[in-house]
Parts: structure tokens; C-alpha cells; sequence
């Protein structure tokens, strides 16, 4: 029998975030891996057994699904927000093209999810309305120069920029250094969006400019979105402020 | 009474990319406005008034919608893929900007939804699985020049590209001009993903190179994919090749 492996993105928090093709995988996994963190948002079924482990322990995840999958079982592996987008996905095949045949041979499937830059955009207004770019800030796996420098090409380009992984215990300083890149190029009203667990019970979103952004507080769980010289706020009395990037660059210079 | 208008993202093509929380909003909506084919795929309800029109009138479609949640009924708009992505969530912003006081009154609420190029990319592997952007070929709202630069700055920096409304009737010649400049950059042998409809019954994907691109043929449904210099393809027998982007990008050259 070929075992198969289904890659899910449960989006960024609860259940209201899940698709209904993200439920009807879940449903009819036999064995589920994932980051605790995320495993503890799917629940427990009868007869599926559950694999958690550390945050950053994907490649030895990938490998461990992939070659129970391999044994016949249908195997899910579940990522926060959407598995091809700094998660599973990529993780995934880097172990099936340095694998054994056999993983070649697995049903794989991907099932999209809610990015965090989406549902943070969705809460603020329309932020990523125009062009746009994602970065990871964590330089574990690429050098901080590489970051430094598509930085440059997106603030001189014009794009509005997400930032994901932006800080973890062991990166204090990457992001603030990003934002101070981006403000040479960018005026320090720029409109920043910090969102912090967006979709769960802790949910915090922070509207403020490039000037004053490297004082808000980020951690692991935050995702950032820097505007472009296009982004707008729309004051609202009583009520958060919109954040929006208009669709025409009609009169930006090139 | 105050009057709302949640703007809500449908996913790429049937309720199976519904999240729960788009469901919940089209179910207590009192009116529905959207593109005639986003409305089609939402099920008439009883009591609730539908309100289709053509696919260029957003500025009209959105200043309608707000009019109607502003006389106190509980509106959506519908957006194919997610509302803030080259969708409607920008073009409400816009006509409340520009519009009457009462229409920063009221609430607005923005459902995320699975944009094109992460239901493309889970077909095809994980091509987003490093850095990214995503660009807009049409030129109706900016000059075609700052698209050029924006591309050029893309492939400099390493992004893997999305390229959205690749092709329209009246705009036949943009897509395969981006494709050449971007083969100023890149190698021939690039990876590119042709997404056409994904998620509908008439889903087409194609995987082929950069040199070859051109030739494929692509049209408003069709969302491209073009990898960076990092991007990979996994060859299967008997199944469809797997396109990636590792997460480490530790051997490029800055």
C-alpha cells in the first residue's frame, strides 16, 4: 500500500481559521507531527496517534513523517498559518530530494492556510493593497547581509514589506536593525503594523510609523508589516485607524 | 443604529478553501456585493439581497456597499483569493478616504481568505518557501516602467516572484515582457509555475523553465509563479514534480 503525507497550514490561531479542506485532512490522518505548539491546536481524534516536537526540529519532523508515510500510513504534518510560506513545506522536500526513493514515490499534498502576514494585514485594513515582498529575519540559514540587502531592493523599489521570524530569544537585535535600514530609505511616518498572535485570545496590534517602531515590543509570535511611501492611515474617532496601500502608484517616479 | 461591512476573502475557487470565520460572516450578512463570479459561488440565502457587478467596477462596487451599510444593514463584499491582495479590501479603503464622514463610522471588518499564489504554490510544492514577493502585471493603475524596476529589483535580491493579472484582453503583451526581463537575471533553466483556476474544476498547472515560459499560454485566471536562482524541481516518476525553495540560502553570494 502507498502511504501518503499531507502538509496542512492551520492558519494563524483557532478554528475559525481553519478551511474546510484543512478539516477533511485532519480528519482522515492516521498519525499527525507537528510543533507542540500547533499539534495542541488540532483535537485529539480516536486512533491518531500524535508526534510533537520542538520548534526547531523540522528537518528531523520531515524525515520522521515522511518515512512513516513511507510504511503505508496516511500521514498529516500541520504548520501554523500556511505550510508553504517560511514552514513545513520547504522543510519537507529538502529531506524527500536528499531521501531514500521511496519518498518520491508518497502521495504528497499541501493544504494551504491563512499566512500570518494575511490575517495581520485583514485586522489593520489593506496593507499589502499594492505590490509587496515577505523576509525572514532570522539569519540561521542565510547570511545577515542577504537580508540587509532585500531590504534595500524592496524599500528602493517601492515594496511594502512583511517581516516574518522577526525576533527570538537567541535574534534579539536583527529586527531593529532592519527597521533602521528600511528608514534609510523610507520617511519616518511610514506606517508600521506589529500584530501579535492575531486569531488567538492574546491577540495585540500596534499601528505606528517607522520613526517610532523600533520602541514597540516584538517577540516570536509577532509578525511585522512595513508600509511603503504609498501606505495610508485613516484616523477613525473610536476606532482603530485604517492602514491601507492604495492600488494605483500612478504618480510614483520611477 | 450602526451599519457594518465585513469584506470577506472566498479562497481560490469552492467552499472547500472557505475558512470557518468567512462562512460565519456570509451567513449573517444582509446584503452581498462582489464580481459577479465571486457572487456565483456563494449560496443565495433568504432574506439576504445580492448585488453582482462587472469586474472593473470596484471604486463603484465598494462606494455602493458602504452606502448601503451606512443607512444601518449588516453588508459583505465578497473578493475571490484574499480581500487584501489586489482585491477590495484597498478599494473600500480608498472610497472611505475620499468619502462622508459616516462611512469612518462604521465598523469594518476584513476576513482573510487563501490568496492565488499560496493555493498555487501547495500544487506545485513549496516555491515560497523562502523570501518572496508579489507583483501585479497590470499597468492600468501604474506606470508599466515601475513594474520593469520592480521585477529587476526582485531577481537582483533573490525573490522568488508572483506575478498577479498576469494576462488580460486589453493587456496581452505584459507577461511575456516580464518573463524576458526577468530572464535578464536569472538562468534559463529557472523554475516557473503556471497556475491557472486552482481549486477549480477546470485547474490547469504547468511547470517549466524560464527559457520556455513564453510559450505557455495564460490568461486572467492564471496566477505565475517564477522562482529565484535557489528554486529547485524534484523530478517523480509517474507523478508531477515537486517545485521548492530550500530555507537556507547560506551559499549566496551578497
Amino acid at each position: 500500500m502507498n502511504g501518503s503525507l499531507t502538509i496542512i497550514g492551520l492558519g494563524p490561531g483557532d478554528e475559525r481559521y481553519l478551511t474546510q479542506e484543512a478539516e477533511d485532512a485532519l480528519a482522515t490522518a492516521e498519525a499527525v507531527y507537528g510543533y507542540r505548539a500547533y499539534l495542541d491546536r488540532v483535537p485529539a481524534r480516536d486512533g491518531q496517534s500524535r508526534h510533537g516536537s520542538d520548534n526547531r526540529e523540522e528537518g528531523a519532523r520531515a524525515k520522521a513523517a515522511l518515512g512513516h508515510a513511507a510504511d503505508g500510513a496516511k500521514v498529516a504534518v500541520v504548520s501554523g498559518g500556511d505550510p508553504g510560506v517560511f514552514a513545513m513545506a520547504a522543510s519537507v522536500c529538502e529531506e524527500i530530494e536528499a531521501g531514500p526513493e521511496a519518498w518520491r514515490k508518497l502521495d504528497i499534498t499541501i493544504v494551504p492556510g491563512i499566512t500570518a502576514m494575511l490575517a495581520v494585514a485583514a485586522r489593520a485594513g489593506a496593507p499589502l493593497g499594492h505590490d509587496f515582498c515577505a523576509i525572514s529575519l532570522s539569519d540561521n540559514l542565510k547570511p545577515w547581509g542577504l537580508v540587509l540587502k532585500r531590504l534595500d531592493a524592496a524599500a528602493e523599489a517601492g515594496f511594502v514589506t512583511a517581516l516574518y521570524n522577526p525576533v527570538s530569544q537567541a535574534r534579539p537585535w536583527q529586527l531593529v536593525t532592519a527597521l533602521m535600514r528600511l528608514a534609510e530609505h523610507l520617511p519616518g511616518s511610514t506606517p508600521v503594523i506589529f500584530g501579535r498572535a492575531v486569531g488567538r485570545s492574546e491577540e495585540a496590534v500596534t499601528v505606528t510609523t517607522l520613526a517610532e517602531a523600533s520602541g514597540v515590543r516584538a517577540d516570536m509570535a509577532t509578525l511585522v508589516i512595513v508600509g511603503s511611501a504609498e501606505t495610508r492611515v485613516i484616523a477613525r474617532d473610536g476606532q482603530a485607524p485604517l492602514v491601507y496601500t492604495p492600488r494605483a502608484a500612478d504618480t510614483v517616479t520611477v
